[in-house]
């Protein structure tokens, strides 16, 4: 089959407001720090859904439906769904976001990364195809790359920085002393944002490195992942991070939330598990902030 | 549609040699360092044939009939297939080139990058759902991005190191003395190869950057882009590149090929210029090793 996935009702998705004014919507709307990453794996899906792709969608729209009020984002991980053809799950997806929790921003984690003409055909599919609200950009490859992002000035762009893996160091850490992270976060500040949309990932296994990036981009939200199966710290990194209105963060759960549970209430695991996490963030932003 | 995407008859194509010898023997087969990119424009397609993304499989078969005794390798590019939901005709074009140039490998252009088990995903995707030769990476996330790409030893992982846009230097040449594509090139030397299946990109549009990556990795294979549309010295890069074989080498074109004609003779257009551009780069070679 040949396509053009169909975007929302009408078109691509209507969208009046600048990023940063839905981020900071989902934000109050929510009260909640937390966004729940869709990384759909069907091997570990309840047995009464079905183990197969096929039931990837019908996965995602139980999870978001039983998380809708606990969260300010989703962030589906395309690779989760190219991997099984399942292209048409992830439009749907995307949809059950809108439907269910529309004052949700979703971010599509595609860490895209090419020349301009190759980047605008990225473009196409994240703003496009799939019609997101954002999209995760790997910076290695300089501006021309991330320019046909930023130019959709209503979308948002989330540049790498630094990174949650173990493997992160050897590359983003690299020089000591002013290492790559902090020059990335520096031409993200001084060239990348134009337009105001850009966010920066900033992993929450490293606070310290957390901090240097907040320091470097106060006005900057930053996607954090890292937390639960990675086993970043919590506390340290919303202390590191929180800006002064404790907000300024979207922090990413995934596998702990959509695998709390395995049986047929799984739908009610991962939302007892979403709404501890949203609760354990509440608690460490109100903290970082001397309460 | 929900489906894991028909691999070459009789499940995964059947790979009984490693990437390195598969490549050494499209070298020796077609005399020939030249790889086309399949970067398919469906605006650009020639009228005869019809200019929908539905066009893509049969234009991309075109091409390849075209070229296939003049090139050592096809490179087709991810995101011209995805924007337009034209995973299908991705499928169709890794099958057209095992039936009309069998000697050749592919290169799935991805430039992918992500964390162990999203990696994992992304290795699937490019594997077992395409079933192409080699993909190629992003390292900015490092050592664990790379690696479950990297254990499939049969098939080659090609890593950005210079890379070829106006946009590079700020991060690859960064920081002055000992940028970060020599550090890179050293990585993949010293940690990547294990199993002898790493190629580096380097652009030729940088010749001193390419004879440096030359320099720092003797024996790894280079992907060279940037010639054509993006100005490379042709002369220059190949003999900053080519090993003392008079290999070592796969370069890259794409645009100048696929829309050299946009007649109903666009493929003989296309087989021109390919020719051309083989024997440019067989005599920069020769030249290269005084001959």
């Amino acid at each position: 089959m040949i396509c053009c996935a169909a975007p929302s009702i009408g078109g691509v998705h209507t969208i009046s407001t600048s990023f940063h004014e839905r981020l900071q919507r989902a934000w109050s709307h929510s009260d909640s720090l937390l966004c729940v990453g869709l990384d759909p794996e069907p091997a570990r899906f309840p047995a009464h859904l079905g183990r197969g792709p096929e039931h990837i969608a019908s996965f995602n729209r139980a999870i978001i439906a039983a998380t809708a009020d606990l969260v300010c984002a989703y962030k589906p991980q395309i690779a989760h769904f190219a991997a099984v053809g399942a292209e048409e799950a992830l439009v749907d997806t995307v949809s059950a976001v809108r439907e269910l929790a529309p004052h949700a921003v979703v971010i599509l984690d595609a860490k895209r990364g090419d020349i301009g003409s190759t980047a605008e055909m990225y473009a196409r599919e994240a703003f496009v195809r799939y019609d997101v609200d954002a999209v995760t950009l790997n910076p290695y490859l300089g501006s021309d790359s991330l320019q046909p992002f930023l130019e959709w000035s209503d979308r948002g762009t989330v540049i790498l920085c630094r990174t949650s893996n173990p493997g992160a160091g050897e590359i983003q850490d690299w020089p000591e002393g002013d290492p790559l992270y902090a020059h990335i976060a520096r031409l993200a500040v001084e060239k990348w944002n134009p337009h105001g949309n850009l966010m920066l990932v900033a992993g929450a296994t490293r606070p310290a490195e957390l901090a240097r990036i907040r320091a470097l981009a106060p006005d900057v939200p930053l996607l954090v992942p890292g937390l639960g199966a990675q086993g970043g710290d919590l506390r340290a990194a919303v202390a590191a991070g929180v800006d002064r209105h404790r907000r300024g963060l979207v922090v990413n759960s995934a596998r702990a939330i959509l695998y709390a549970g395995s049986g047929e209430d799984f739908a009610a695991h991962a939302r007892a598990e979403a709404m501890r996490m949203r609760d354990a963030l509440r608690q460490a932003a109100a903290l970082a902030q001397g309460e």
